[in-house]
């Protein structure tokens, strides 16, 4: 068991100094070594917990899947969705650094073109369009947002949001958190109160004359 | 003039041939070698028109502004906004290929590490934030949309929404764009009719109960 945990901690170490590495020289200029020598191993060490960087990134990514899937745990027994959405929304997009959001750029990037990391993205993607879409099924269905919140649609806007916001916070060098969340989370409410028809028939929408 | 033309023309055939190249390979694995070869031209003809990859980037860069500019001039005269406007989102995102969501991954990730692409990324985006900005003002003065709607907030969200939507379109195997845009498009319909209120106190609305 104590050996179990101490390989759980290194490997636990490994991730963070990869993500280091990562954020810092980008994917394709990281080299195991450099990830051996930032978390203070030799090379053939790091071998036997990761046989490539295609295996920390997976390794990465499940560790990502994990906190997602507590976040979601976060709202069982939660009785007000959006209370408890802007709480998730501060934690991804205020606290955490913004070198997540550098880390899910070079994921995104190098997912265009290697295959294994486009499996990677999609899935993972799909998993919170799907973790989401039960969320606010559940919501709905708890009288917490309107009876005529379309889930599934609402699910990808805010995806799109959150990928969207994730995009800005690497590249825009003053990027204001506390300026731009807040509009973000309006918007999400009003989708959830049900304010915002989202059916095609709507696309262009009369002008206010 | 002739040569001028020449020049030109040339430099748009380099600059199709490393979009090809970035997209297929990823910015990292081009050559300018490669580059070359895909323009059907000597590496040494290559470097009299472009002195390397990062001065490709530059002229991928100034191109799209340009279209952009473009895009932005046919709302002059137009007389709704928003029939315009979800004319260029249909533009951008259902007819454009998906290459070029790869592309904007690429730059981006690019970015977030190497200072030239940062400036040339968040120049960008501050560019097309401050067009939106301006178009948003002028149609709120022609009484086009609403006197209520606030120009910098939702040019900001809209640049969210659209960095979002590159994101899923380049890493989401099945993205329907028929599917996904109208939705965005109803949600930008209802921020610019002022249906959506963008100020913080409304961050945590009362739940439906």
């Amino acid at each position: 068991v104590s050996q179990d945990f101490d390989q759980g901690e290194r490997r636990t170490r490994i991730l963070d100094a990869a993500e280091v590495c990562f954020v810092r020289n980008g994917f394709h200029r990281t080299t195991m070594q450099d990830v051996a020598a930032e978390c203070g191993m030799s090379a053939g060490n790091l071998y036997r917990y990761f046989p490539s960087k295609d295996a920390i990134v997976q390794g990465l990514t499940e560790r990502d899947r994990r906190e997602l899937a507590e976040d979601f745990a976060s709202f069982d027994g939660a009785d007000d969705f959006m209370t408890t959405f802007a709480r998730l929304g501060r934690k991804h997009f205020e606290e955490d650094s913004r070198d997540r959001s550098i880390l899910c750029l070079q994921i995104w990037a190098e997912a265009t073109r290697n295959p294994d990391f486009g499996r990677i993205a999609s899935e993972f993607e799909a998993d919170v369009v799907a973790r989401l879409t039960r969320l606010l099924q559940d919501a709905r269905a708890a009288g917490q947002i309107a009876p005529s919140a379309d889930a599934s649609a609402i699910a990808i806007l805010i995806c799109t949001l959150a990928n969207g916001l994730f995009v800005r916070r690497a590249i825009v060098p003053d990027f204001d958190a506390a300026r731009e969340i807040p509009p973000v989370m309006n918007l999400i409410g009003a989708l959830v109160r049900g304010a915002v028809s989202l059916t095609p028939e709507a696309v262009c929408p009369e002008p206010v004359s």
